[in-house]
């Protein structure tokens, strides 16, 4: 398996995680040794495994039908970036886009960041860089 | 200079090239070799180089008094991400968390990934894990 497989691999288990509501599975996810970071949609920063768990304790315990699309892979050297598309349900109800960070670690690649945050409709459109949509950009 | 301090530097380069519309402290921010991607608030992603050039060369036609502040910095070898809160303006009219991501190249540390989104004004209180705001998580 190459490298971005891998990472690719550690990308959907996370999903998987999350879908079936797996919290040893997330736990074994998240970076033993790196620093860990977390950022869920609208809150504030997790700093840290604990904090960072914590959450996902919580978040488990309710059903997320969440999934996964249209990832890509930004790898360099240990390090690598799967930026990737969530949908919760039917995709006509939105669409999350994602920042997945992993390390590789001595016993594979284990995430170290999330942040996710919702696309404007009108954005999931191929971007034209000349043209973007103004009112939801910084 | 640490390797912490020189990514800082890095990022704070990065709001000073964003907030006084310096194109080319921003051309020269972003890596050369290693692969990039943006994703601005509401957009999705930008793969690669130009692509993320060109949407910079479009936001920097207009003033955006962004400030940065709050900077986490988690570091791996040569890889970092930097986490901090973003302002444009007076900080009540809202606040954007940032994923920074830098690489080491031959001539110093280069952004590779850029993520900014909301944050909902009701998680700036310190989060308590265990009671997040749920209308707004995943």
């Amino acid at each position: 398996m190459s490298d971005d497989d891998a990472v690719l691999a550690a990308n959907r288990a996370f999903y998987r995680a999350f879908a079936e509501r797996d919290m040893a599975a997330m736990e074994a996810l998240w970076a033993a040794h790196a620093p860990v970071a977390c950022i869920h949609p609208g809150w504030d920063a997790l700093i840290g495994r604990a904090a960072v768990l914590a959450s996902w304790r919580d978040i488990l315990t309710q059903p997320t039908p969440i999934a996964c699309r249209a990832e890509r892979v930004l790898r360099v050297g240990d390090s690598a970036c799967v930026i990737c598309h969530e949908t919760i349900g039917d995709p006509r109800d939105g669409v999350l886009i994602a920042t997945n960070l992993f390390v590789r670690e001595a016993d594979g690649w284990r995430m170290v960041h999330h942040q996710a945050g919702g696309v404007a409709a009108a954005a999931l459109a191929p971007p034209a860089p000349e043209t973007p949509p103004g009112a939801t950009r910084h």
